[in-house]
């Protein structure tokens, strides 16, 4: 396929008029190659491979992406995975390691130092799988994390223990599934951006997680953003975005 | 038809035997003078009179019942009244207090001593007018009230000045909008039953009060009981029942 | 870590200037030990131990947290428990006793007084699982129960014939699922505060408990307030803390 | 315009061929004059006019079709009229029978003999626009009424006066707001069908008279249809259609 | 607690007085003895026996509430009946029909005299579960039915080539998903009361037979009331009692 | 601003290296031109001017919009406009053609042939402003439109009159609110695709125009595709891009 | 049956008189013939068979509808078959082919000479079966396919690289689950008629394609129209109306 | 009341016990002082003063808040303030800086020097009201912004024109209403973190935005967290806090 170098070229060469020329460049897939590139340039840099979406994909269309990554050398994660996935995945990459919980298997070549520091806060044992999927993200993609569970508001001497050191996170991520009066309660006393998961923890009139979602989307707390229920990745690619800002 | 009455004496005069007499007792309307004394004696024994929902209702509609009331030399109580109603009222009952913010109007003849102890916590000011019905309707039905206004999570320090006071109550009101977050906090702080009051306070996804009441319903705290949205009457009348718990 | 104490051992000591323990007193985990010691305290006045939310649980954990309590001589309820969980916790205690319907698993060491009455009044036969982790929550809290179960509205007179039993209670627990009607009808014949249930039980247009929720909280009657759908250990909880108002 | 007639006359009378006419046949509107002529054998055998919705159609229109109605003679009845065009009816109209309650306007020419018997059974005092509306139509329609308002079932004496006069209706429309629980328990004690309409009368998470619709499709109680929130004129329809069952 | 019986006689041997006897009578429990004894009188009057919701009951529960009604004589109609149950039932009660698609079991002593005339309308070969719902329970209280399915409007002439034998019912049960449109082209078309059914079947956005339930409670065309998603049996009583109404 | 074209005439001349010329090409806006382009092009070769959303803009704004588009010679439409905004439109530009019920606002140089063929097909009078917005749309696109109003489904027998010129059209839209019960009805007589508008018109569990949506989107008829409720204009530019399919 | 044909001949030879005549034309069902000529004309000319949808029908009704219109001579689509249907439909019909992404059987006798061009674009992987569907369909029905996938907006580069193929298209129909900005994106480049199928594929706050379908349906480009989630059939329908449009 | 310093000196002084002490130390209201100290703090390091919400509170209300910070010193932005408040605000502080559009009020004492980059893009004109809320909201606690306007995903032409620029931004808030595209398609192109703020702009089954908030919460592409609906304050007091990550 054409490239804007090879039609210049071509121009400059004479092998096209400027008529010609013009209308190759204007079919060019638009945005191609610049993205492609910059995807490129993005790893270079930043040594952050690309993140696979496992939901809904085979273990065996899941297993070809991941080989098709790993022979360019890059590193992989992948969420959402089943456990039929996840076994094929580690048939086939015997270094993958799989976090059931987490429903995530992550292909790293070389350990990375991890920088910023994200502090993932849940409000009780039932968001864990949330939580480790947002922390293994987050640390694929290169940030320090720190993780505080069980922190719900119900018994909120639980959160004083350790509000201290959450405060000293560049980004707080709150994962709580019922009502989600967490993430309310942390950006009230924290100063760093509050990025808040809800999850589909509880029953009943929680509808799978719309209760923490509207709840946490109405807070009263200034600082707080919200991704997609039960959306740990998503949090953690958003920390990692904050922690990048320069 | 017959009344009960009317089959009695024909029982005593013979004219019914025992067994036909039951059979007709059984099939009498049912609870027709039985319930209108009860709420007699409840009056003659209790000192609360009637509580009059104003809203939908005109002020020539409302000035009939309150008439009606007072005639019977009943305390009244009016809530969700109309600006115009509060008019009507007060020009017909020129003791009446109206409280514009609670929409309320009162007329009572004596002052009541007050009993129990409730706490009326609220998030922010704009929860005011639900907390206002429920102190009002509260001190109607002969409950004392304390209430500790603004003490919304975003800045939790404002709930901590009044713990121990709100602590102290028998039964405790939450008033709280958009994300109703307040309610599983207190609850998780207090040992005394907790009613919580969404309010339609709020903008956007708040959805009229819909967030605060799915937040209340799926609390992560123990001990929270909900009312419909904006109901601070509701709420009071419980208050009230629990703290008649003999 | 620091306690209160330690900190002010230390001023007293001269170990500590005002200042410093000032600034350590204001940065200790803010409720903590205060938290515990009520727990502890409420244990030891109440006789009432823990309770443990099994849904989303894994059996192991759920054995870990009971052998937990149990080892600091605690009575142990736990609620939601998957078949599963609940035959792992028999095997390790045999003399918990097991309710499949409830899907409860209790141990306890000793038999308590019950005081209080709570009333426990079911619309239909479906309603019975909620009614029973209602019935089992209240008693471990120690309450007194009394259950009424089939008094749906459909045949009124169901609930005619133990209407005036249930008067007695001070609390009333109502479950029902459908229309969830029996909330308000009940409400309108008793004096105490009603604490209302709605239940999955359903089909359509019920959409899993949201009609019968939506309906009690617009109960017509007074004296109603609400728990999540199905959350029969919720109107326990709140039943329990009525009955405990003093 | 042809009809069925003049073409057969003209296939008769050969003025037509058969395949002329078979053609002719089919491309009359299909169900025009069979139904015209129901409309009007109706008309004859019933004395029922036509009912004009008067929502969303401007005083003018409703004057131009309210006088193309009187001009054939008809009785004419328009519901949801606003004040604008009731007016404007009754200045060309002025033996038009307003009901502000109802939103309804009336032009009847003869007082026709009434037959069956309705019984219209409201839960609150703020159902009454919508049981008047229902009352006037069932008149309209030719049949009898009976009205029993407010009975609702927070004070269950109410109904139970009155329940023995309900029971000898043909049919029963039970009108009621809030949780609508009002329909349940009458379904419960009658034996003929019950048109249950859901108010929106409420407020909070009534949202607009949902919960009573839910609330009254899944009733417990077995008998009960519903209609639309605060269609009293489809009720009443439904009611008229039952009564002429023949 | 005191009786009817021991009232009256305390009336009869002069213990009590007239005023104080009813009194006594008016503060009984309520409709006790009466409602069971209109429940036996409805029995012996109409030949209809007890129908049975199986829906989350056990197949023993099932079992033993079979048995008792036919221990009395009673025929027995049990519907939305598991496989499970189904097979339990037939064990006990050979002569039991079983119907595997409507989900019902009938156990009747003798074949009734069928009267009245009930058409039963279907969009769909999907909805026929729920119109062999209506239908078997239709024929248990004695009403003779004729069904006509998969007249969707989709092909509006396979409703036409039936639309005049529809006509002759007395009651006519529409039964649609997807989006329901058939009631209304029904109602349309036939002066019975036309009781709409709208079935989970669809998909999507139909939310579960939402779509159905919406589009069928807004008709435009008179005569229309609804019953509950998939309530074959709902409908079919519905119809009973207006084929019932004298 | 740079073009494509001058930048590659510079390339040409020497005045740009081949590196410069491809930077300068990549931060070109992408489509800038190219759609700017298309965009006359699509005027020169259709004769279609712009179309303004007229919600939410001040009567200035509208103004502005109009003037600078009158200016380049083009034909304008302004959909949604309020009342205020239509005078000024008019003050401005006398020739200017408003549609009160559609409230539009066309401002046209020349009559253009119309092609094509529309039907537009309502079910009740009162979505009649939806259709007009709807007419006027695609007359201003040059697509000639034939209007068939009020021809709901519950009186079957006024779409019959009319069905086969419907089917002459190209294309239909559907106009309908309630129950949306027409696009299902029509889309199965006819072979044009159809095109659902469902509108606002209805009340109670109407909810705005979500049942005819819901309706329509799930309509058992095939040849249906939806746009948004009340959207004529979005109806109708569809219409016209189907009738300009070559 | 009698025929229109027939019962005009009865009246031309005088079997009938003109009353019997017209009241015989009138009772016939209203559109059957007419509309079954349609439907037999309109295989005969376009050579398309029947789809049936085999959701919710057993593997034996749909191997005998299948068997029924393959004995026609007929060509058959099966869409949303189960694999359970799929094995019977190929153990009778070994000729069939079957796409289990798609969750289709077709048989077709002859190959058809495709025409139009219908673009099939997705935005993602998970989207595929949605798409396939739609494929099939519209193979089946003679309409010319190109399929885009992966073309999600999170990297636009990926549709750029397609748009010109996508912009040649006759219709486009664009598949999307998540979010479905696709739909806007897509419409705002191409000139053809764009129908947007929502799609399932996604979690959480996703509600089973409610957030695509309603992303979709408020488009803020022009052009779009909508189909339910996941209908793949119903979008490629559609596009073949629009390509059968003269 | 007393302090942490009081009883600490007292404790040193031998006025108290250390149990004593620690009593009071416990009793304390908990975060209080801290916590005052704490937005002193803040205010006094970064020179950003209170923002007040102005919904809800009567201009009376909103000219003491503003006053009482006037007072001590600090800037005030006041959200959300009416019209009425607005002009009350301005009569008592008329150096304050009203901005119609964005509704708000602003009285600060002293230019800040702005630091960081904030892109603030919109989809349309109509939200712009929204924009102007976040852009003045960012200003006011001192970031540096850039808006780019009406860069709908329609003609995505607008969007790549300004997308360069977009791309220094080191974050990002994308606000539309409608189907909210914008957000996804901008995070696909952007290195930054994107805030999503959906707005109400839209109707029919926009549902006052709720289709764009979902649409955002779904999104396909990753770095984007969502605020409420209309949320232009919280947007940028978000985008402040990443700004002020160190």
């Amino acid at each position: 396929m054409k490239t804007v170098e090879s039609i210049l070229r071509a121009l400059k060469n004479g092998e096209m008029g400027i008529s010609e020329a013009k209308n190759a460049v204007e079919s060019l897939p638009l945005l191609k190659l610049a993205h492609t590139r910059l995807d490129l340039g993005r790893r270079e840099r930043t040594g952050v491979g690309e993140v696979v979406f496992g939901a809904g994909k085979t273990p065996r269309q899941i297993n070809e992406i991941v080989s098709a990554l790993r022979s360019k050398g890059q590193d992989v994660l992948v969420t959402r995975i089943s456990d039929k996935a996840a076994a094929a995945v580690r048939e086939r990459f015997p270094e993958a390691e799989i976090s059931q919980a987490a429903r995530t298997a992550t292909i790293t070549s070389k350990r990375r130092r991890l920088c910023g520091r994200v502090a993932i806060v849940t409000a009780g044992t039932s968001d864990m799988p949330v939580a480790e999927e947002a922390r293994i993200t987050a640390e694929f993609l290169g940030d320090k994390t720190e993780s505080f569970y069980d922190c719900g508001v119900a018994g909120i001497h639980r959160l004083s223990a350790v509000i201290d050191k959450i405060k000293k996170a560049r980004v707080v991520i709150v994962i709580a599934g019922m009502e989600g009066a967490l993430a309310s309660v942390v950006a009230g006393l924290v100063k760093s951006p509050v990025i808040a998961v809800p999850t589909s923890v509880g029953y009943g009139a929680n509808f799978g997680g719309l209760a923490a979602l509207l709840s946490m989307i109405n807070s009263c707390a200034n600082g707080v953003s919200i991704v997609n229920i039960d959306n740990g990745f998503g949090a953690a690619y958003n920390a990692h975005l904050i922690n990048s800002v320069k």
